[in-house]
């Protein structure tokens, strides 16, 4: 017998994937929780139906998610995460010795725990000594805080229901509150082929806040097209004038300082979505 | 009733599209040829089951294949592409008014017949006057020819069966031979993240005949992974050192100088593949 799980990324487009055994599935308050054992790329988190990570690829999305903003804030002590409850951007945090604290506010208390179970090179730091986690929701944290970090990282799902509002202008106003005076934040913000509407709306609101407004790509094999947006709002550094050595040399598999420039020179048909003020 | 193609890109990865119309299917001497009619890509050209090109993504694999070596030759008069017989390689080439003559060699007749009826906008130079095709196979004509090229593309499908002399040793020593003492080729070298073998041999092998040997990246959401590397042998000029001005902004959708330079940054896995003394 085979087993294929299928997810439907769009209506009209799937990704399909050899199964060798699924190691566990539960609903919890929030979504359906399942790890999947694939022939091609190894443990699979999938989160109500949706890939949220596989072993072999997620370097490169924590790796960009968290490498980019670190290497551009000068000195990275407090950070915030919201989702994230894998714990991958968490690691890729941690490798920065400057960072004293690693606040991380998952909803979903099960993400952390089956994480820890199963995917524990992934969900590897929960237990260092700057490590504090918060099971509340995000947006109802953020708003709440004021002046406190150097760098927010949004590791969110995908924009459906509940998580709709960690793409809302009222959510990026409060990263901006809750961010220093020089703080800096980096989102995923989904597919350049699939959710170009989104992209285009979420850099003109994050542009209309943040004096410096930047998308950068990545590949992401199993995530829908298999490219994926990050956009940064910075209140001084730029991405591109501003990167300090990391000191990660030989530790990173897929970031590394030219990688990070080549990230921000984006292809014509992803310049076009943005408006012209913002590119400069 | 809902229908499904599903591409096998893999043992263990699928790809899979809702199809609102099957628009051609029949088998020639050589493979399987169909045209499928999607819900998520449009009209998708797909050879003995493998998506060889869609009108939604297209653009990024010919521009990158056919650009990034046109914009590197000082001087492309004369350019041979391998394969290719969709069109739209050459399409790309013909953009330059500097090129006098391209040669398209397809083995297979009937992809050229089928592209000009049903993707008219890929197979949209077949009539300019510059257009040269030849019906034959590849490999053997390549290597009874003698510094007749300015730039030669590989445009070839994946190694498998006959298509495997394409990648192989003593097609590129014919290629090097084929081309002008200050010559250059490009060729489609598959997925960093699936045929990491694949690199690395072809690698190795072009390095050994070409003394400046370049891998670069760009995203083709319909191959496998979503990620594709393609693979420069130059007898003079650097990737990276001579890049001109093809006078073509406002005319392509992903290809721009910076995007260029952009793609031969590469992440760790992939410079890992690389042998160091290429890599310099």
């Amino acid at each position: 017998m085979e087993l294929w799980f299928t997810e439907k990324q769009t209506p009209g487009l799937g990704i399909t994937c050899k199964v060798l055994q699924t190691l566990h599935r539960e609903v919890t308050p929030y979504q359906e929780i399942a790890v999947l054992d694939t022939e091609q790329f190894g443990r699979m988190l999938v989160l109500d139906g949706m890939v949220q990570l596989t072993i072999s690829d997620e370097f490169v999305y924590h790796e960009m998610l968290a490498q980019v903003p670190l290497h551009i804030h000068p000195h990275p002590r407090h950070v915030l995460i919201i989702g994230g409850g894998d714990g991958g951007t968490a690691r890729e945090v941690l490798r920065h010795p400057q960072v004293e604290k690693v606040t991380l506010v998952e909803i979903d208390r099960r993400v952390v725990e089956v994480s820890r179970h199963f995917i524990p090179e992934v969900a590897s730091s929960f237990d260092d000594a700057r490590m504090n986690v918060e099971f509340v929701d995000g947006v109802a944290y953020v708003l709440n805080k004021c002046g406190e970090y150097d760098v927010i990282l949004i590791d969110a799902p995908e924009p459906i229901g509940q998580a709709e509002r960690l793409f809302s202008m009222q959510f990026y106003k409060g990263i901006a509150s809750a961010l220093r005076e020089d703080g800096i934040f980096a989102a995923q913000t989904e597919s350049p082929f699939v959710n170009q509407e989104l992209i285009k709306r979420v850099h003109s609101d994050i542009s209309g806040i943040f004096p410096i407004t930047r998308l950068y790509l990545a590949p992401v094999p199993t995530y829908p097209s298999g490219t994926w947006s990050f956009t940064i709002g910075s209140k001084q550094y730029d991405p591109l004038l501003s990167l300090r050595n990391g000191g990660l040399d030989g530790v990173l598999r897929y970031y590394n300082a030219d990688v990070h420039r080549a990230a921000f020179q984006l292809p014509n048909f992803v310049r076009e979505l943005l408006s012209k003020e913002v590119l400069l």
